[in-house]
C-alpha cells in the first residue's frame, strides 16, 4: 500500500513511518521537510499534497497542536489556534483526501487521552480531542460507502514527550509502542473506532 | 435562585424557563426578545448580559446551531458556522459568565444525541456536540474550586422539532420532558456530567 504520513518528523509520526515502511510505500510529509511539505491548517497545501501523491491507499495524520492552560488564562487566540490546528486541521485532512484516496483505503487521525481523562488546564485540548473523535465516528458512516475507513488513535502520554517536558518518562508509553496502533488501523478492518493504545 | 436562560424563545429553552420559573427568578435571554438580548456568537453581547444581570446563580444555555448535511457537501462556511455557534458560542457562555456567577452556582449547556449516535450527515454536528461535552467535563474540574458546576444536557430528538421538520413527532421526546433534565441539573449537585434525558 502507499501510505501518506503527515507529521512524519514528530515524536509519534516518525515512529509510525518507520513502523510501516517495511511493509508499505511511505510518503513522509511535514511542514518543512520530508517527501512533501504541507500544513494541515492550510487546506490548499493539503489539496496540493494529495493531488500530487495520488493515487494512495492510506493517510495517517499525527500533526496538530492545542493550547494547554487554565481556563481563566486561555485566550480567544488559544482557542482559535487549537480549533484550527489539531481539530479542523485534521478535519481538513479527511475532507481534502476524500476525492483522491483509493476506494477501500483508510484515514487514521490523532486525538489523545485528555478526551476521556480531562485534567485542570485541558479545556481547549479536551474540546479538540473529543470533537475530532465525534467527527471521525460520523465521517466513517459516510465514507464506508466507498470502503474508506476512518479511525482515531487516542495516545496516552508519550514517554519521549514527557522527557522533553522535563517529566518522568516512565509515566508514559514509548512512541514506538503507540505507533503500532496506527500500523494496525492501516491494515485491519476497523472503521469509526477510537483506539487507546 | 436567579437563573439566566439563554435561548429562552427556542423549543427547549422556552420549556426550561417555564419549568423553573415557579421556583426561581428567571431571566429570559434571546437574540431579539426576552428580558435581555444577547447572541452567543458575540462575546461582547454576553459580557454585557452577564455584567448587567449579575449577581446570578445559574446559567442555562439552549442556544446554538450546527450544519447538517453530507460530508462531501459541507462547506468551510458550514463548519465555521457550526463551530462558532453551538460549540464556541457555548464555550463563550462559560468563559464570560465565570467572573460574574456566584460561587456555588451552575452552568448547564446543550449538546445532543448525535454526539453518541452519529448518522450520515452529522459530521459537523457530532464534532460540535462531542467537542462541547469534552470542554464541559474539563471546565468542570477547574470551576469546582469555586463550587461552580458545569454540566451538559444531551437531548434526544425533540417531538416539536420533528414536527417542524415534517416528521413523525412520536419518534421524539416532548420538549417539556427534556426541560426537566435542565431543571434537575440547576438544582442538584451534578458536576462534569453529560445527561441524556
Amino acid at each position: 500500500m502507499k501510505v501518506i504520513v503527515i507529521g512524519a518528523t514528530g515524536v509519534i509520526g516518525k515512529e509510525v513511518a518507520d513502523a510501516i515502511s517495511g511493509q508499505h510505500e511511505v510518503v513522509r510529509v511535514s511542514r518543512n521537510s520530508g517527501d512533501f511539505q504541507a500544513d494541515i491548517t492550510d487546506k490548499a497545501s493539503l489539496e496540493k499534497l494529495f493531488s500530487a501523491a495520488a493515487p494512495f491507499d492510506a493517510v495517517v495524520c499525527c500533526a496538530g497542536g492545542g493550547a494547554f492552560g487554565p481556563l481563566t488564562g486561555l485566550t480567544d487566540q488559544d482557542f482559535d489556534f487549537s480549533l484550527s490546528s489539531k481539530l479542523m486541521g485534521q478535519v481538513n485532512v479527511v475532507r481534502t483526501a476524500m476525492p483522491f484516496i483509493r476506494d477501500g483505503g483508510s484515514i487514521t487521525l490523532t486525538s489523545g487521552v485528555l478526551s476521556t481523562q480531562p485534567m485542570p488546564g485541558s479545556a481547549a485540548i479536551s474540546l479538540v480531542n473529543c470533537g475530532l473523535e465525534g467527527f471521525a465516528r460520523a465521517a466513517a458512516l459516510e465514507l464506508r460507502d466507498r470502503g474508506v475507513r476512518v479511525n482515531v488513535v487516542s495516545p496516552p502520554w508519550v514517554s519521549e514527550t514527557l522527557q522533553m517536558m522535563g517529566q518522568d518518562p516512565s509515566g508514559g508509553m514509548p512512541a514506538s509502542e503507540v505507533a503500532r496502533a496506527y500500523a494496525r488501523l492501516v491494515e485491519d478492518a476497523s472503521n469509526g473506532q477510537v483506539i487507546s493504545p
